[in-house]
């Protein structure tokens, strides 16, 4: 064989780094989208799936064309019903897209929407994926502080005014409304109401993403800003990634045909996987509004479970709001944590976390923060798992305490 | 309810013509990477999906990522099987990446290594999608001539030669060798050589794309660019679609480790559909080799009838050679035959035809040329398309003559 080609010279500039080589999954893994496989659905996922393909798996040979290209006709059906009922959403068919996974629905609005030096509004803390993509676009991102009721109105309309005065129109305002990504709160329908308000007076649209909506302990949510809003001015997106499964990689976009019809003209990819589809479709129809309570019941135990670790183990070092629904923690440990140490040292351990600055765009605000998700993890697992995490934080940062009080093998110093 | 809020002053320039609203198939489909449903292996894989997800289904709760990023082990370990014994590509499950559908490869390929203003070469006559892309990125392309062996190594050795005299070092020699679309030719052992001899002489790789691959009529076939290069300078992709069935939207990239690393890096999906990669290896391993001569036969079978019908109904104004395998025949009409209105009349006949311009980078060769896949109709449907557009031909172009002298309904002027 001769020398192997070398193909750095050829590779553009700006490329992120490589990726590292997969080892393994961390023992205790409290990072990610991951869900509880316990309470997945699984018979009826197989009896679904063995029903829909036995009656029109041959569709498979044609691309699932036979419902065009905005993904499986009965599964925005299904849709159609499902937002009108949970999220007071009124629309057609023809105003749904089903993506592969709501990541997709990122880059079809961001596609449609976004060029280089454009402005957006988020949430100061916000889904790494969402602060990556727009980081990559090469957008200005205004960051709005949250509070236990979501997104701050007062900031939100200081930041429009200032704005204003600069003579900039952002390009949307990007909130997870319903169960916040990291924080798990829901903004108040009186919020929702004067974010439309600021909205429509500054001529700047809601992109609503509602991923996490499904996952409410007492199943109470305020109508979607999709709902509520008077003017179309809201593009929502959604998943079945944390209802049923995110391997399954299915999400949706709820927005005017026009929009629609503008992000189907850049989505080149043939289509997005037509089983997942199917599968769904066949077991939501008759299974989802059932299956639900029985997801969120098990996902409240869990956190339960670690909300307890975490007293348990870090006391008064780890603060934290109980979330209103959802799957992850967003957790507060004292000021000389820094996050990002605390994630290499307990990785190390076994022990996966998502440090606060990667989910955040106030680094200061987020240095001592983490997202800890309790979903896959079992109970075990989670006790453990906190218990190895507060032993490494300790050793690294004097924090929690009173863990130098404790004889453990391999703990503190 | 107030006035809709009107997104258009916030598009970006440069977004491609908004996407009409699907109303369903045409009668006569000519169309498309569709395959043939009476051929689709629908018991095997009813009953793979129905094991697999039963025994493994609830790793979908964690994106199915106990096989790490790259996508299901089985079903890798399955290609670097199957590459070797029909390929003789010698790699590893680290050097494939599973993606969603060979689309998402071209993408991740393209990612890596184009920027704005780099020179690509590729075939004259080439799949949409891949000029498509290329094109939107901004890229150069020189167009190899094709003749009944695929593409012409005296044209590439003048355009590489034309490039270093120009200072420019192309980003790769993108090529379908076996089983080219649309020309349906497979490029012989000894041209494969001499590319690979010029690749390396001018330090540009190849990216190699056998998505048609399997399909061949005699299933013989010389070895992938990828197995006879010595360098390792050839990226080779596939994909599911064309031997399976293409709503499963599986394709996959095989690469040297470093390159997978970098494409890895770009691919910020959350992972491709796990349901169909585990349903295609569950099926595949025990069932893929029996299923391509059976699936082979049957588009072989409607080729030849797509032929005689061109034969019946053009009579010479149809030119083709006999392509060795895939779902598409490379059709010429004569001179004045402009397939661009060709196409759009055809269609409101309910005939599909793809137009040549669209399937090349010459525009003045391929004006009067059409692909035409044959795989998704049925033998009925065929005779009957074939027929349909042979009259509309004619009555927008005076051709086939023919028709003129045969009394039809509607036909002729």
């Amino acid at each position: 064989m001769s020398t192997a080609f070398d193909f750095t010279p050829l590779l553009p500039a700006g490329l992120p780094a490589p990726a590292v080589k997969f080892t393994g999954l961390p023992k205790y893994n409290f990072t990610g989208g991951n869900n509880d496989g316990d309470e997945l659905p699984l018979d009826g996922l197989v009896a679904a799936a063995s029903a829909v393909l036995q009656r029109e798996g041959r569709t498979l040979a044609t691309y699932g064309l036979a419902s065009g290209p905005q993904g499986y006709r009965p599964l925005r059906d299904f849709l159609v019903d499902k937002l009108k009922r949970v999220a007071g959403i009124t629309c057609t068919a023809d105003e749904i897209l089903v993506t592969s996974g709501s990541l997709q629905a990122l880059d079809l609005v961001n596609g449609v929407l976004l060029a280089r030096g454009d402005t957006v509004i988020i949430e100061q803390d916000c889904y790494q994926g969402s602060i990556n993509r727009l980081t990559k676009l090469g957008v200005d991102i205004v960051g709005i502080p949250l509070d236990g009721d979501g997104m701050r109105i007062d900031a939100l309309a200081g930041a429009l005014e200032d704005l204003k005065r600069r003579g900039i129109r952002a390009k949307y305002i990007y909130t997870v409304p319903t169960v916040q990504n990291p924080t798990g709160t829901i903004l108040p329908e009186a919020r929702r109401a004067e974010m439309l308000k600021l909205a429509e007076a500054h001529g700047v649209p809601i992109f609503e993403d509602d991923c996490y909506a499904d996952l409410i302990w007492d199943h109470k949510r305020p109508p979607a800003l999709h709902a509520m809003s008077r003017s179309a001015n809201v593009i929502h997106i959604g998943s079945f990634s944390k209802s049923i499964a995110p391997a399954l990689r299915v999400g949706y976009i709820v927005a005017p045909w026009a929009m629609i019809a503008r992000m189907l003209s850049i989505k080149t990819d043939a289509g997005s996987g037509a089983v997942e589809q199917m599968m769904l479709a066949e077991y939501c129809v008759p299974h989802f509004a059932a299956h639900i309570p029985e997801l969120t019941r098990g996902l409240r135990k869990k956190l339960d479970t670690l909300m307890e670790s975490l007293n348990e183990h870090f006391g008064t070092a780890a603060e934290f709001e109980v979330p209103k629904g959802g799957i992850f923690l967003w957790v507060k440990l004292p000021d000389n944590v820094d996050t990002l140490t605390l994630y290499q040292a307990a990785l190390k351990a076994g022990v996966a976390i998502n440090p606060g600055p990667e989910w955040s765009i106030n680094k200061d605000h987020s240095r001592s923060r983490m997202r800890l998700c309790f979903a896959s993890p079992s109970h075990d697992e989670i006790r453990e798992g906190i218990a190895a995490l507060a032993e490494v934080c300790h050793k690294e940062f004097g924090v929690p305490a009173r863990i130098s009080n404790v004889a453990r093998a391999g703990g503190g110093s």
